[in-house]
């Protein structure tokens, strides 16, 4: 952790699984804490606001501030805020997502057909009626944006459909193509979480579960990247990885995060 | 045209039809310079480079300085060096788009399997070998951008296979999905027209031939539009224009720009 100065700690397959937590992460993480280290939570999630995402991690001995939170959700709203203040939004997704607009003033459409663009992100309880609703504003010319485009994720049952199914129904009603993906790897996720760090590329740590999102992101940006086999990635799929998706470290948990370092230190 | 310090202008069916010019397109130009407008001509065009555009301007009497001209090659290119300056990239396309990423010191890869993303722009002489080659990049984990999305071009026989057919061979092939679409009406395009113009978008003109595009950019963004009726839509379709579609002036052509302005200033 020498040199280190802001890590990037990713939520889902690293910090939580499901609504519980991954054993002892809480300790990990209040032992970079008193390291000096800046932190910045970056999770995919765009069904959720920051605020609910606070109030999972609140009661598993995980304090973090609202700004350390950096989803897919508040990203998104972020850009359009900033890059399109004049558009109207329609959302294919959990309450989550219109939250997090809202509370970055981001105008709501009252119908679909007003809407300039159409946000998807995951939608647990989807009905016909709400693909339906996205759909038309689609039809009516709104352009289709993604928090992100994960295909599965793990649950219960094994795997559950994620964005790109939701994504993928509109994509097939209407001919037309999402144009803006957010979520990690994304220039616009790394750079929401340099902007809350301030500190340089090369002085920060990813520590995450997924190949393909975390340890690319840190990679591409010149950090230094450590993954967890808590989540999706096993170590049998260690031996297959390409050269640009190899981490620096591989731990079993993030747990392991406190032995490496006291190791180091000693 | 009073209030307006900057003129944004599309290019194929405003100026260009074709290699030919659209008749007095230059005489127009000339005259907007002449009133003291600060012009950017703005383009989706995203297999040539500003200096194959500016080769093919100024034979017909338009003479654009090189940065007046934003292509979505351009603005890709800019985009890649500004958000991921490590990344190394693969193209499919023709090469005024390599031609551009060479300009702005993007790295391209050697092979394709060290590619960090794909940038996939129309490739008018696209072989089975070059779209194996950029399935190869995307296979191997490079992620997908596009210069624009648009699906048809008009040429001597009616409509031609545009970008969305190339991307659509590598989605299909891949399971992947373009994450990032840059042409117009996106804001990268429209913001890169905004810093070289250095005007607000309250006192920006927008004139084209693409309610979709050129339309729906200059009114996301609160600029004054002029539709002209010498490209892709045509005088019967207007009536069908929804609100947010409808432009503010409809010209037969950008010639009428001097007569319009002429009658006003009598």
């Amino acid at each position: 952790m020498d040199g280190i100065e802001g890590v990037l700690i990713d939520l889902d397959g690293t910090i939580l699984k499901g609504n519980q937590s991954i054993p002892y992460a809480d300790e990990a993480v209040a032992y970079i804490r008193s390291l000096g280290k800046k932190i910045a939570f970056v999770s995919n999630r765009g069904n959720l606001s920051r605020r609910m995402c606070y109030e999972r991690l609140e009661p598993l001995g995980i304090a973090a501030a609202e700004e350390e939170i950096i989803l897919s959700s508040t990203v998104t709203a972020q850009f359009l805020r900033e890059h399109y203040p004049l558009c109207q939004v329609w959302t294919l997704g959990d309450d989550g997502l219109r939250e997090e607009l809202r509370h970055h003033q981001v105008p709501l459409a009252r119908v679909p057909e007003e809407a300039d663009f159409l946000v998807i992100t995951l939608h647990e309880t989807v009905t016909y009626r709400d693909l339906d609703l996205a759909f038309r504003a689609v039809h009516h010319g709104a352009r289709i944006i993604a928090t992100n485009i994960d295909k599965t994720f793990p649950n219960e049952h094994g795997n559950a459909i994620d964005v790109a199914g939701m994504v993928g129904a509109i994509e097939a009603a209407t001919g037309r193509k999402v144009e803006l993906v957010l979520g990690k790897p994304s220039c616009f996720m790394v750079e929401a979480a340099l902007r809350h760090l301030q500190v340089p590329p090369c002085r920060c740590l990813v520590i995450g579960d997924s190949v393909e999102s975390d340890i690319r992101m840190g990679r591409m940006y010149g950090m230094k990247t450590a993954l967890v086999l808590t989540g999706n990635t096993k170590r049998s799929h260690l031996d297959a990885l390409r050269a640009k998706e190899r981490p620096d470290y591989v731990m079993d948990s993030i747990y392991d995060m406190i032995c490496i370092v006291e190791e180091a230190m000693r």
